[in-house]
């Protein structure tokens, strides 16, 4: 590990045991320079880790302070995991989150939607809508298999900024980030293949692979640093892994973001192994802090990976835009997304490459990273003021999700049960797992509208939490 | 079979051994119904069949005439099959069709694109860009699962006039018709499984199977009634068949309707064997006789049958919306959706309910039959007058195809090179097959405008047809 990691993880530890109370001021950069022998550089670099992680808060020229408590809640434990290849239970919770309409009156807290009410999507809108109107116009046909060249061309650019030098016709334009993980699946992996991904995991990726007839394991990932490397490097060394799924920038549903030692070090292993890496980058731009960090792909030199993102997060799910970076499989997965769904709808697509070419995508994740980073703040703040069980929850580097585990044996599915009662719905833990793992473990999306009605959804379930855990106690 | 069509198959021998001469005048209906011991009613169901068949055209108070000669070129020929499962070929010649978008120069008279320049299709337009402008609504985000929930109350109601009783939460919105294919098929059959498909074939279907691993025997089709009965009678007693996939209703590529009796005869052989029906009926509302026909779902009292459909050939192929109902099949094949794509893109959804809710479906329809039966019209004009060689034209009686046999020996391929020196692009017959057949059979579509351009390009390759086939005799 890098030097300011460990730095940082020393820091962590002394601020988690208690040596640095909320509020104090932290040793000066000057002082862990000389205390540990590093550069100025390395100490200021660990102090930006740490206020990354909600640890740690600088104040003008007077150094670094132990931010306040609400924000060094545990962090969720690391489930143990069965490290033999399992087949993947049912779906019919995940169904249940996804398949629903819920009514107007729910307050969904449990979806992986983006705020959408944000004036910068305006120019969007108006894109898709001027699309629309080209009645007389192509729009209305089918746009090229592969996906409309402006759009390639656009997110060719884009993704420079996460470290890849990739050209539009190494893109493929997908319905959604789900179609390019489905295509990349089907093309790398056959029937009966063993395919590792993170614990905890997005249910998209974990029921896909189940309905493609593959067997997982599941590795535990750190709620700092992502999947666990060691783990990983045993069981390869157990099994023959096909692929390693994984979702390392602003994961889902846990927030980390896998430092760059860590992920060169994924890359090593899966040449000594030979699996492929599938990487799902679909919240990467939504960082807090920027520039966004590298992908996976921007360290493989051997085509071990394959990248997958999507405009469903940063700009709206309802469009289906997404793309695969397909490496050597480009022809199996462009004759699978073929197959698939034919063309991605046109107009869509063409609105997106109309909104980015005129700089207005950039501009629009500036605020949708402080806004998401703002709401982070008042979610974690709303939740050490309302809930009083002991709880751990996650410390999200990017995105809009926090993961909560409950006390033992609080159940969440009997919170989301009660919780239905009071209109608002959440995603509970057991669906980001292949085996049924996290049953007192839930998410929540910080991203949409915080407003009294959200502040009073958070005190209901504290309130609940706690007479779940009273009940169990007395059990 | 039915008497009527017992009667128009005998007129149509006749016809075609030239024992009624083009513009000559038929037997009366009270004569053939005294002749033939029929009612006068199965007497005029005969002729209808044979109107729409191009072959006979009535005149108002003077009975029935043979048509013009130009409509009544030879059939295609049927062609024998191997009867043996095969594994599918390589799929790079549709690639060349589907991936490039040519450029604005190109007539592209080879894809399988509708008109979309008619003023029918403005309000569905408006209706999007509408959906667009609502930037703040919910339009942006996921759409149910299962699909909108007004779009598939419309659908409910649309397939009633195809003889389908089936409520809209029967009803799973995809990505175009062939995401409802693929979902159908991977969620009936495993690798490895056998196949029946009609042939000629829709190359979207043949893939699919293919990139599933699925192994097809092709059953020839007769270019007016559809796919061989008693031939896949015979290959269903030899072989395990999972699944026989037609297009029965203005089929694509031959623009034949299976008449209803041997709808009827395919919904019992499956029973008898025990296969599933995937039945495309994406073409069906073009069909050019009003109501349009049954579809072979509305016959099936057992399960069997998992309809198919779409807006891509209705509408615009750019919306990227059709449905399939599953049946039986309804949970594995939601599931096979959620994975592939997640939800369908809303906006598009939206906008299409809004449409058919107001009526202007069915408005757009009527023209759309009237626009392409009198393209059916021009286009075989053009043909008999350009074409001088031998060839074999099908007679749709639907849709926008034409399905056109070129003289033995001469290279479909060959023609279709040399057309694109002249900015003409068709599609050649080997990509409707799975075992290369076809070799000099060509698809033409007539949907779009039939301009002073369209003609010279149909008499270009009406001389190129001629040039190919002495260079071959000379061979």
């Amino acid at each position: 590990m890098a030097k300011y990691s460990d730095l940082a993880h020393l820091l962590r530890s002394r601020i988690e045991m208690g040596m640095y109370q909320e509020g104090q001021r932290l040793p000066s950069v000057r002082i862990l320079s000389a205390e540990h022998g590093v550069s100025l550089g390395t100490v200021q670099q660990a102090y930006r880790l740490l206020e990354e992680q909600g640890l740690a808060s600088p104040a003008p020229k007077s150094g670094h302070f132990v931010s306040r408590k609400q924000h060094v809640y545990l962090l969720p434990t690391m489930r143990d995991s069965e490290r033999t290849p399992l087949d993947i239970l049912e779906w019919d919770e995940i169904y249940k989150v996804t398949a629903n309409t819920p009514d107007e009156g729910v307050l969904q807290l449990g979806r992986g939607m983006p705020s959408v009410d944000t004036p910068t999507l305006k120019p969007l809108m108006k894109s898709l809508s001027h699309e629309a109107k080209r009645w007389q116009k192509d729009g209305l046909n089918y746009e090229n298999i592969k996906g409309n060249l402006e759009l390639r061309t656009q997110i060719s650019r884009l993704i420079i900024d996460s470290g890849c030098l990739i050209g539009p016709n190494e893109i493929i334009i997908t319905a959604g980030c789900q179609e390019a993980l489905m295509c990349s699946i089907r093309s790398i992996c056959s029937q009966g293949d063993i395919v590792v991904v993170e614990s905890p995991s997005f249910h998209g990726a974990i029921q896909t692979l189940k309905v493609c007839g593959i067997k997982v394991i599941e590795v535990p990932s750190h709620p700092l640093t992502g999947i666990d490397l060691e783990s990983l490097e045993l069981i390869a060394e157990q099994w023959p892994i096909r692929a390693v799924l994984v979702n390392p920038n602003c994961n889902n549903p846990l927030g980390y973001v896998m430092p760059n030692e860590r992920k060169e070090a994924l890359v090593t292993l899966s040449r000594t192994f030979g699996f492929f890496i599938i990487e799902d980058d679909t919240y990467g731009d939504l960082t807090f802090s920027y520039p966004r960090p590298q992908t996976i792909k921007s360290l493989d030199t051997e085509g071990k990976v394959i990248l997958c993102g999507s405009f469903s997060k940063t700009l709206a799910p309802g469009l289906r835009v997404g793309w695969v970076v397909p490496g050597t499989f480009y022809d199996k997965v462009l004759h699978t997304k073929y197959i698939s769904s034919g063309a991605t709808a046109t107009a869509n697509q063409r609105a997106i490459a109309e909104f980015m070419s005129k700089g207005l995508y950039q501009i629009h994740l500036r605020r949708m990273r402080i806004n998401y980073k703002a709401n982070r703040e008042l979610m974690t703040n709303w939740i050490s003021k309302y809930f009083n069980a002991g709880i751990r929850v996650s410390r999200p580097q990017g995105g809009y999700f926090l993961w909560i585990e409950l006390p033992d044996g609080v159940s969440a599915y009997e919170l989301s049960d009660r919780l239905m009662k009071h209109n608002v719905q959440i995603a509970t833990g057991k669906i980001f797992s292949s085996s049924g793992k996290y049953e007192n473990c839930i998410r929540i999306n910080y991203g949409g509208l915080l407003n009294d009605r959200a502040e009073h959804a958070i005190e209901t379930m504290g309130q609940l939490v706690s007479d779940l855990n009273v009940s169990h106690m007395l059990r």
